[in-house]
This record gives structure tokens, sequence and C-alpha cells, in this order.
């Protein structure tokens, strides 16, 4: 069993009093807070080992050029990848679907070619592919979501044609919490030789991820909303995929050699890592794997849906709040709405008793609309949270109900 | 005057023990090492107000965005900009450059129109305008350097013809320390109406830098390089320019409204800044500032041209060593080849001395080529260092000599 104690010791910030209150952080979906031994790993660079990495041959250069590429290996675990020149750096989720899109996409698709995205994407995986289709006349397939906020697989199936040339759909929604059916999206893919890119920033900390068992082409994620520090993502990619694909951003350690008649680029991971990358935030994104891999992600499962459970029959309770997804299978966050009351006011309201959630639209617009609604509150979960803390929500709540009456 | 043995005390790694020798660190132009109250805010925003920003309305995220904007303030200061708004908060140099490329470059340069860099650039100010060539067909002209490490601006001024549409130059070089006269150089950009890009990555910390007075378009620098954290860089940009460019990254935080048939992109700096950026990096950035801000620039900028002046004599004392790069106006860097040895080789020997040096290409391959060499080594200097460190690298090449008699 999950030693929640233990682990909420590990998070300091957890016993922060908020308007006097204490804290019940709420707000995971957006990013989890960090163990004492992520920051003490930041710590531990600047302070034992800071120095830029790969070019240099001192003795701190050394250090911290290990360290930074002990991340990779890590990583490569984490998700069981092949090798670790599968794993490329990025600043974050975002900036990994961009690559993809900037580099496969403008390279690889032309006028006509279908991309297979989902209504409830993140408008980082939306976005990006309609400034492709700006530019190159590619045309944006959506796979739409029932009301209860599962998957219209038959859709999926339904869409996908001899024009559909990419796929890019996220795990686990950051609005409903729904759990998509990855592995038969990557099988349908893969029987008909489409490449498919899985957003995993909203399951990464949440259940074990498997690059080979889905046999996904790309995978992206951020080490934020994984107890890791801000700046930092991965992509990965597989081998003939990253070889075949040209780098977006010029500049140092992604060359093998430059001269102004012919510049030569080094080989996948480090030619998409121009420049000096975000060494301190990937050394402590190998503490936050070692972190998360000192759990079993069994327990970890079961905590969560429990708690996601509890919250599900607790805010029920509530009259004339309706949770906005219930598909069978949820992981991380609950959204609802209250019967006439803003989003906004519920979050100003319940921040008031120490309640942190997020309200708005959670860059997810087109969700919204297929909603008919403009916004949710939302509760998000990671590993420390408990079922107090869904009753002090619950108890805030009923204070918004109460000044609303 | 500097108060040395304080400003050392806020940087607790210049006390470490490098093969039982006291660190030398004169890397600083590769990264420079960062003080206590840096990684102090670091830790504080983990600590103390970690959350996601901007789309926040709890108490943890307001504080943690007022922190992440108060930033943006400092950076404006530093750099004397005119508004917040001309600061864009990129993940490095690179990026920033990469970014003006991609954007301004890629949807307003044509074929044959003609960029001006300089051969002492830096890779990242070379390969970026390199890939839009390949892409678009403009072309590369570039400024020669002299013998001397300075930059022939008579070539400058011939080269300069109404099919130049941008000047991309460093304001100081990274393996020669040449300043290079970057008021001139945007005179003359801004009498013909020609947009200047300056890579400031190595002059940020050594030296007051206006960007109205210089009344350059772009300027591009990295936080690690001015005792910050890795991972962010800034890209200030003229409010006209930066209004009238297109994004190059999609995601959230960049847009005021999507949905699958419209999308409508936030203003400037917001819409450059596309998903969760490095927060704990940026607030880290901010301390940076401070604590830059806390010296004289007369007194830095003396305490340096000593210190440069201090090597220049000493290391020229040493029979066989040629300095590369002895313009007249020098700043950060003294770099260096040794007869016969190869600057591999005089790196690995001065480490066992506790020194800490950079040696290669410094991505600057070009430069090499038109020095006629493969490599260099380079001591290169921050705040905290000092002429017994001077003595400590002098007294290590003095041993490689011997190894290699």
């Amino acid at each position: 069993m999950l030693d929640i104690a233990k682990i909420r010791a590990d998070f300091p910030i957890l016993e922060k009093q908020v308007h006097k209150k204490t804290l019940a952080y709420l707000d995971n979906g957006a990013t989890t807070l960090k163990p004492n031994q992520v920051v003490s790993a930041v710590e531990k660079h600047y302070k034992e080992e800071c120095s830029n990495i790969h070019r240099g041959i001192h003795w701190l250069s050394e250090r911290a050029t290990e360290s930074y590429e002990a991340t990779r290996g890590k990583v490569k675990e984490l998700i069981n990848a092949d090798s670790t020149d599968n794993i490329v750096f990025t600043s974050g989720t975002t900036a990994g679907v961009n690559l993809v899109v900037q580099s496969y996409g403008r390279n690889k698709l032309n006028a006509g070619d279908e991309v297979i995205i989902s209504a409830m994407e993140h408008h980082a995986n939306i976005v990006p592919w309609q400034m492709l289709r700006d530019e190159k006349g590619i045309v944006i397939k959506v796979v739409p979501v029932f009301e209860d906020g599962s998957l219209d697989m038959e859709a999926y199936y339904s869409l996908i044609s001899d024009k559909t040339k990419f796929i890019s759909i996220m795990y686990v929604s950051n609005v409903l919490g729904t759990i998509n059916p990855m592995q038969e999206i990557c099988d349908k893919a893969n029987e008909l030789g489409i490449p498919v890119l899985v957003d995993a920033a909203q399951a990464i900390a949440h259940m074990p991820v498997d690059v080979q068992e889905l046999n996904c082409t790309f995978m992206v994620f951020s080490a934020h909303k994984m107890y890791g520090p801000t700046g930092v993502g991965v992509l990965y990619g597989k081998t003939e995929y990253l070889e075949a694909m040209p780098p977006v951003t010029g500049g140092g350690d992604m060359i093998l050699s430059v001269s102004f008649d012919k510049t030569v680029y080094n080989v996948a991971p480090y030619k998409f890592e121009a420049g000096t990358p975000n060494i301190a935030g990937v050394i402590a994104l190998g503490a936050a794997i070692d972190y998360i891999q000192s759990f079993d992600w069994k327990e970890v499962e079961e905590r969560e849906e429990e708690l996601i459970e509890y919250a599900h029959e607790q805010l029920q309770e509530i009259p004339g709040l309706k949770i906005i997804g219930t598909a069978k299978n949820k992981s991380g966050a609950v959204s609802f709405t209250m019967k006439d009351i803003h989003p906004h006011d519920i979050g100003t309201i319940v921040d008031r008793s120490g309640v942190a959630i997020r309200t708005g639209h959670h860059c997810a617009q087109p969700l919204m609309e297929s909603f008919g609604i403009v916004a949710t509150a939302r509760a998000s979960f990671a590993i420390y949270n408990t079922k107090e803390e869904v009753d002090q929500l619950v108890k805030a709540l009923k204070k918004v109900q109460e000044i609303f009456a």
C-alpha cells in the first residue's frame, strides 16, 4: 500500500496555509507539485556540478554531461523505448508536437493529405496542425466525442481512409479525464501504416506507458506534469522516423560540421537539440522519474481510481452540479459545472477555502464547444491527494452554492 | 570597488575541490555559475508558490504568475526596452534566433534577398539562416574578420546594398572576446531601414546593453550566461515587428480563441510563448537580473578589463602560446593555441590542476577556418574570477608544456 503520509512529506508545500486554510492542491492537470528530491536535484546540479554539457572536457562538464545523459536512459526505461536514441529532449509537450508537425508534417504531408485528431485535443495538438493546414493545405479530420466524454471509435474507423497520413491523439483528456483506447487507435493505424503521435502529457504520471507495446510512432509529454521541473519535455520517436526527419532548429550541438558552404547535421536525437538545453531541468526530470519508479504502478492506479470514484460520488451529491466526462475509464481529472454559476466564480470562491482547482476552457475550446459550454471547473489529482482534500473541495462548493442561493 | 570575496561567497561551488585542487572556473563563456540567490529563487518557486501560470485563479497560480511576469519587467529595465510587450521569453539564445528566422525570415524574405552575418558568428546565428537559404533561396553574405579578431567594417559597408534585407551579428565574440562596434552596425542598418538582430549572449553579463540606444530591431540572449538558469532566454523585438510577425509554435496561451474553423492568436509577446513555459527558470532569471543590477556596471567592466589585460600579459609569457583575438575592445574571453599541442590535450591536462577551460571549435567552425585552425583553448571570465585563477591557469599551462616538451 502507498504510504500517503510519507509521500506528502516529500511535498512540503502541501502544508502551506492559503487564506489561512490548509492548501488542497487539486490543480495537478495544470502542473504537479515537485517533491524535495526533484528540487534537490536542481540545487545539486547548480551547487555541485554546474557546467555546460557535451562540449566540455573538464571535470564539472563531464559530471553534468553524465547526469544529463543519465536522464535519457531513465526516460527510455520509463516508457520502454528501444534505445536512448529515440529520446529527444524538448522544452515541453507543446514543443514536442510542434517539432513533429514542423519536421515530419511540413516535409512529408501535402495538400489534401488528412490528419486525424480528436474533438477533445488540447490546443497544443490542434493549433500546430492548423498552422500546417494554412501553410500546406492539409485537411484536419476530427473524431467526435460522445456525451459521456468517450471517443467515438466508430467515427475514428470511418474517418480513416487512404488519404489519412497522420493520426495525433491524446492518451488521457486533461478536461474529461477520459483514458482513450490508445492501443486500439495505434493498432488500426499500424495496420494501415499510418504514423501516430500519442500526446501522453496527462497519462505519464498516472499509468504505465509502453511505447513498444502501443507501437506508436511518436509520443510527447512534459516533465512538469510528472513531478518534474517546468521547461522540459520529451519527444519519443521511432528510429526510422527520427533519422529521416530534418531538424527544425539550427544551432550548436545539432551539427557535425559547419561551413558557410556546407553544414552537416548531427544524428538523432542530437540533431533536434540545438543550443544549450535546460540542463538542470533534464537532470531534475531524472529525479522525477526515479521518484515515480519508486512506486508500484498498480497501487498508484488503484489509489487514483478510488480517489476519482470518491470525488464522483461526493460531487454528485451537490444539487445542480454536473460532471462533464463520465467515461468508464478515467484518470486524473474531474470536470464539472454548477447550474447558473460561472466556473470562474467557483474557482475564486473555493480558493478562499484553500482549494486550488482550475477553471476555464483548459486549452480545449473545441471540446467546450462540443459540450455546449464555455468553461468547466476541474479538480485534478496526483499521488499525494487524499479523500479529505475532496471533502474540503465539496465543503467549499457548498459554500459557493450558499453564496449564489 | 567590487567586493570579490563577498561575491565569491555567493557561489559556493567555487570552493569545490577538483582532482584535489581548488576549482578555477574559467569556462564562463559556456555557462556562468549561479549564485545562491538564483538557486534559491528556483527552490522558493517550487516550495512556496509552485503552480502553472496565467490561466489559474487560485492563490498559488496568482503568486507564480506575478513572479513570472515580474521578470519581464526586470528584463525591460536591464536592456532599457520601451515596454514589457517587447520581451518574449524563449528557451535560450538559439531559440531566439530561430524564432526570428522562422517567423520574420520565412515570411518576409524571398529568394535573392541578402542577409548579412559575420565570420565570427556562433553556429546559432549561422545554421538557422542556412536552413532558410535552403528553403527560400536567400543569400548569406559574410563580413570577414581581421587577423586581430576585429570585424572588417569597410567590408560591412561594402556588403550592404539594396538587396540587403536583414543583418544579424553578435555583440561580443564567444571565441575572440571582440566587442563589435554594434552602435555603428545598427546606425548604418537604421539609415537604410534594414532590420538588425543583435546576438547579445556574450555581452549581457559583461556590459550595459541598451536596446533603445542601439536602436536594434531584435536582441537575443540566454539566462544561463548571465548567472541565471539553463533553459531560458530572451528575445527582444520592436513592437511593430513583433506585432506583424506570425507565431511559429502553436499551443496553449498563445491563442485568444480556438475553433476547428478559426483560431485567433494572442498579442505579442504571448503569441510567441506557446505552452507552459520554464516558469521556475524565468523567475530565477529575475533573481539573476537583480544580482547583476546590484553591481555598478563601470566597476564590473573595469574589473573585467583588468583581468583580461592580466591574462593577456601572463599568457604571452608562455613560449609558443598564441592568443587568438587581440582586438582593442575585448570582453569575457581569451582564446589561445599552443604550438604543436592540440587544444583538447591542453584542456585535459589543465583540468588535472583544477582549471576548467573550454577547448574545441566553440560552435564557431567558420571562424576557426578563417584563422586556419580547428580549435582553440579558451579561458572566459565572470564577475567572481581573480588574478590568482589566471595564475593557476598559467601554472597549469606550464605543466602542459613540460609534458609535451
